[in-house]
């Protein structure tokens, strides 16, 4: 049964202000909600219409109706859940970093989440305009590997300033990154889906890269900052 | 001016039997209406808040709240058109072919066109099961990349027995893309987002390629069917 302050308080978590006021944000879907439970992230609550078992106290039993009153998603899936929002790690600052410079749209934040994850990036550094991580269609696009990355907010100029190591950015005019040696170690730097990495981060990188274009010259559009992302990774990770 | 009967045209071209009727579709936004403008492709009406000035008698002056009527977008950008849909075109069948299993999701559909533009992949092939490239999602997502590949609904199975050169597919067990040699002719098969490659199509596999995961194995999930095609598309044309 879902009071109405609870139903105020989970609907109120779409936004992040109130994210941050509360501290919880929000999960759904059974394989995602099972996967946060296995991590080292602190369940809050668990409203769903079938038992979980490992729910403990923090289960509330609801029904499909109550569910639709509160999901997020067009076809709610029997549960969502309100985990702890943890504190933010210090950037381990070895390896490979990859820094987004105001990526805005939480399904490419999502996507991009997933390729850390795939690829063993252990950081994930954001500039403070780039969408919240906890926001629910970043978390749901994550498919779980929100727990297993490290995401940090800072601002970029300053964290860049303070690096030592090579720092890579995308751009439309960059090196060909086929031929380009790549670094072990260092940043990768990926812009806004409009505008690309901002002219303030841009004086502060070390080595331009892109992608070569295969196609017919009249196109001008870019990749989605996504799939360019997953096509860099990939390049700095093979052997 | 809007009819009511324009309205339920308009609004019926959701829908794939419709669209096979009528032979229109749909395609939203100033920029890749401007694109398709520029095409091959012939516009048959164009609803528009502004004069495009090249729409000829082929356009329609509506007003903001009649777009709202008929747009498929929740913040429609100022005009909306029908394009006649092209007759297929035979595939090529020379340099590289990408082929999906019942690939399903139209976001996803549409990046794999783009890409597929990016990449200088003319001909794109699908399985019957695959998504209609027509649809409304799918064609906004391409960003006007669907002018240029030639895509194909076909039997996967009879196109495939049918096809002498090599036949890769992605498979979660396959060999280590990057220490494999890849040809330059032939078709890359990716599979659809649960289930992957269907396993009649699995048998006429002539090699199976994988991207290797360098995070944590406690993972299972695989990578999105759409950022998988980006990095094996990236590996199979660079040199």
């Amino acid at each position: 049964m879902l009071s109405k302050s609870q139903i105020k308080l989970i609907t109120s978590l779409k936004q992040k202000k109130y994210r941050q006021q509360h501290g919880f944000f929000v999960v759904e879907g059974i394989k995602t909600i099972h996967e946060l439970l296995d991590s080292h992230l602190e369940l809050h609550q668990l409203f769903t219409t079938e038992s979980f078992g490992n729910g403990g106290t923090h289960e509330v039993l609801i029904s499909a109706a109550e569910l639709k009153k509160i999901s997020f998603l067009t076809t709610p899936n029997k549960a969502l859940a309100l985990f702890k929002m943890p504190d933010l790690k210090q950037v381990v600052s070895e390896g490979l970093i990859l820094a987004l410079d105001d990526v805005r749209d939480p399904g490419n934040l999502g996507t991009i989440i997933r390729l850390c994850d795939w690829f063993g990036i252990k950081d994930l550094v954001c500039s403070k305009q780039t969408v919240d991580c906890y926001n629910p269609k970043v978390v749901q696009a994550t498919m779980g590997s929100i727990t297993r990355v490290n995401i940090s907010y800072l601002d970029m100029e300053a964290f860049l300033n303070d690096y030592n190591k090579p720092i890579l950015g995308a751009f439309m005019d960059g090196d060909n990154v086929y031929k380009t040696a790549l670094p072990k170690e260092g940043v990768l730097v990926m812009g806004n889906e409009a505008n690309g990495v901002s002219e303030a981060v841009e004086n502060l990188i070390t080595s331009k890269i892109s992608i070569p274009r295969f196609g017919d010259l009249q196109v001008t559009e870019s990749l989605n900052v996504a799939t360019a992302t997953a096509i860099l990774l990939s390049e700095l990770k093979r052997e």
